[in-house]
């Protein structure tokens, strides 16, 4: 009964083995290795983008943070949700990166609107050399709230930061699970939807640490190489990173992984909706569910082995009646029976 | 005959089960796994430091970079040797971690001498306000000369340090070709040798990447920790990191690893000597040549499938005369065999 | 009729008096000319405050980025109000010097109150290592509106964050104008008020371009120098900066000018309320009034040679019944007459 | 007898008076006051560079630090003189500034030559995306050791940087007593000598505080008005130092207080060589003297009541044999009686 990330969840076994593949003999270092060379034809045949840059990273914030370092300057601002990653869980990785700061686009559910995006933006600049200038757009997508933005949703997006000359990042570190969920292909959902650059999650569905970072205007890549080497993210024995990528998108696995993974968490609310006691907050689109439940449901299901965040329980009022926020996240690895073994606790 | 480097060669087998092993069930994340507990006293217990902070990161950039971050203030200058991996070979990584300069210490074999070292201190500082002030030292054990420091050496180079009230890092990327060359203690060849900080390298020596960053003054582990998260260097299935430095270190591996290496490097430079040709610029203390021979008889050896850099033949003079200088590194899988063949082809 | 800015008026003569005064001969450079020593004084005397360290520094936009650069750190968040002139008017210069963020708290006349500033500090700190830390609240007094907080609600806001270990830094570059409103010690609206380190404005209030940085923890003294030379802050010919700062504070000038910016202010404030097309849209405690009006009385006052900023007309709509609001500010320049004339143009 | 520095001596009374005559009346602030305008033209018609962008700025600190930080990019490393302000006197400003690193290129008397730079260059680059890149080039006019480049070395400096695809800054601050010395133009001694940006020095030459950045292609202008707001150097009250720098520019006003500074350092040297015990260290080409004499002769000196910097008598040995070295700058109000009443008293 293990929702707490899902970067607590174990590797995919094709994952490890192709770690153990990789580990024959001598490879050149730094991204030279022939992995790396199969490893950026599968990410451009994956987004029909044979120009793309492709680099690997180990995580998330660093993806984010060289990416946007990568299209943003010091004195710009980013726009991005309120509960953006970049803003609240990367301890201003995003900030150091770049220089820049961040601006703020109320996201109840997660997800922008391109109406309120618009009036940030115009609310940001009509200070000449005074104030912040207008820089990248990022978006995240699954949001931090389980949502997903329709392709319509993006578009609108990244059409209004065109309006305004601003390039448009994709947060994808779970790409694959909104992918699969809006079944539609990984052009669709990034360049041809005036994406510029996309941070292609692998970590939290099935690797062990690693990220792609791809970039549609091949002009920048070589900025990105610098400013990647520059935070100290070029692994010297990078075929470990390519070798995860290699097994991960070879013959769909991250399609799969991602499928599984939504699947356990339509499972686990349809089981929540009929327990009258919880209430899910937002509409559960991918692998994630928000859902509240009185204090004294949580410490049961806590003390019975569950595992999940509670969101703001601290500090404890001991009113056993108060609402709490439950994050109950399902990887590729939680199977059907874990979910129902949980849904049965939950029912007492 | 793969010289190249030894961030070319594989992981050793403990490693890589240690990794499959820990690939099991769910752990919690960014460094509150199980087996980071066992590391770290593991290597407060190799270092016989109760007290030190221990960290885990990916790369000695990562390594280096984030602990001269917790340790220099962006007004002041570090000082290191003409040759450091953090001036030469980290593209401002340190600079970007840290806002300080680097202030450059001769070192014509790769080591500092605590009488030059004394003499640049007191050239950079007699300007008060207007110019940058009296920072960190970084030393480097083994030497990017493939040199090693006595532990008098150290201790002269530290007490420098001392006497201005600087601290000292040691970048220890090869510490354990270094520790098991001079048969100290990491105690002594860290602490009670004046050091304040270790970057302790294990992708060097037998893991994928992992390197433990050991600061004895627990005081400053939890700006370590920010400067981590800060820099995009936490990872979310720490896990990963942890299992490979534990199995680095269990049974003494990375001693034999080490020893090892360098015992391969003994066998190069006894052959390498016997032939004419071949000039050893430094004195190979640990497990790594630097040799200079004329281009034509690089260029058979690579021809002949040799692999090593030769560091400064570009560009191409067509003068088949001209000593160019080739770098030969063991890492812990050269054989005694891949030595023997080298060296048999080098004599023709 | 210049309403524009009080950065738009001239110097006052005794300030410029004292700068041809202190053109006399030799002086030492860089802050160690025998006037600072008077000026260090005279501000330690002004603020009763004895021990403090006192720097003299160009502009607001300096006197902020330098002051918060020495009390924030790179991983935390500096809490001010969403209209906070670090925010909006400063082009990320408050980023650049602490590598912080800022966490905006909701302030529609210019003033947080201290419970939104609790919530927003619950709000940002829940996530460890994660998230950024919390670092210093910096508040503006006179506040961007206008508006002034009491030495109650400064005290609340100070409290609040004292309540979670963080430091106060005031904003003060219309400081005298809201000393002589709320008619109140320097003292007791700083550091009997909780503040830790002022930016005092001199340069919109009759000096050229000074402003003094005000530590009352002079263990910070030497910090603030360092990161003031960094930022190319510290004159050479610092008499200049010295001599504006003696005059601005010998008897009193500085409490006289403010008076008379703020009793223009009221002048021009009674004359708009009674102007029904003019709608007042803060409490004028100060120096400066925003006033709502159709469009079409702007078009008519900016044409007949009034002088100030309409804060949104961009994009011409076109509709002359548009409210629009502009903004009035008084400087110590401005006289009654030409408030009058001012309003009797209105009057049409 | 005051030569220590000419930053030491008053303000031109012309720059004075036009200071008081542009404290008249109302003034758009932050750069858009009329006589900035006039400055505009006044500057590029001395530097015959009709599309130059032109912006002031309080100091030389400011002025390199914001220009090279307009010029150089974060990975890179910029090529000095080892002796240079930027390097030695800004306290890391220009790191600050740009994220860069510094490249030392030898220069015992303040000049680099073009050979060494070559070789630094060629020795800083050949590592890929592992070294920094090859920045910006910044050569100082006159130098640190009061010297100065002919145009033909300037020339062959900037023919190398341009090999390498390089920019060159000149670090101006004596710009007026090198360009006097060497009867040259403005554009001779910049852009026809392949300089992209000028720190055009205004401050040690009889202003208060001003330097005009200078740059030759416009296309960077908005950059650097970025740069400079981030930087907090953008005056609000900007009349004031275009006031000065319009003074300074008029009539030649610049030009005839760099003639008298030289001159009178030209009076100085010849006396200081009639006088056995001085040894002047390097050829006294603009308004600057390095002179070794004993200790016992600088202390009677400085007891007397001359006022220059010892360079290395710290700390003080006690031996009064010891050769320590003097720098005696002249500034334009050091009259031929200063000069002479030194050198009497210098004789006994």
């Amino acid at each position: 009964m293990y929702f707490a990330s899902d970067n607590a969840g174990p590797a995919h076994p094709k994952v490890m083995e192709a770690l153990i593949a990789a580990n024959e003999g001598y490879a050149m270092g730094y991204g030279a290795d022939p992995i790396m060379d199969e490893v950026r034809e599968q990410v451009r045949a994956v987004f029909e983008a044979p120009q793309a840059a492709v680099y690997l990273i180990i995580n998330g914030t660093a993806a984010n943070s060289v990416l946007l370092g990568t299209m943003a300057q010091p004195w710009q601002t980013i726009f991005c949700s309120s509960c953006a990653h970049i803003h609240e869980d990367e301890c201003n990785a995003p900030e150091f990166y770049t220089g820049a700061k961040l601006t703020l686009v109320p996201a109840p559910d997660g997800k922008m609107t391109a109406d309120d995006l618009r009036s940030k933006i115009l609310g940001e600049e009509n200070r000449g050399v005074h104030g912040p200038q207008r820089g990248p757009l990022s978006i995240t997508q699954v949001t931090e709230k389980g949502t997903i933005y329709t392709l319509e949703e993006l578009r609108a997006l990244t059409a209004t930061a065109q309006d305004f000359g601003m390039k448009a990042h994709l947060d994808g570190a779970r790409f694959a699970n909104a992918l699969t969920a809006l079944d539609c292909s990984p052009a669709e959902m990034s360049w041809k939807a005036g994406i510029d650059a996309v941070s292609f999650g692998g970590t939290k569905n099935g690797a062990l640490g690693v990220e792609a970072c791809v970039i549609f205007d091949p002009e920048l890549a070589w900025e990105f190489e610098l400013r990647r080497k520059r935070g100290g993210h070029l692994l010297s024995k990078h075929r470990y990173l390519s070798a995860q990528m290699q097994a991960y998108l070879a013959d769909g696995l991250w399609l799969d992984l991602a499928r599984a993974a939504n699947a356990r968490c339509v499972q686990l609310a349809e089981g929540l909706r009929k327990y009258s006691t919880a209430q899910i907050l937002f509409e559960p689109q991918a692998n994630m569910i928000f859902s509240e439940m009185p204090r004294r449901e949580h410490k049961r299901m806590l003390d019975a082995g569950a595992v999940y965040y509670v969101m703001n329980g601290e500090p404890d009022t001991g009113d056993p009646d108060e609402q709490l926020i439950g994050r109950l996240v399902c990887d590729w690895s939680i199977t059907s029976d874990h979910v129902s073994q949980f849904l049965d606790l939950l029912r007492g």
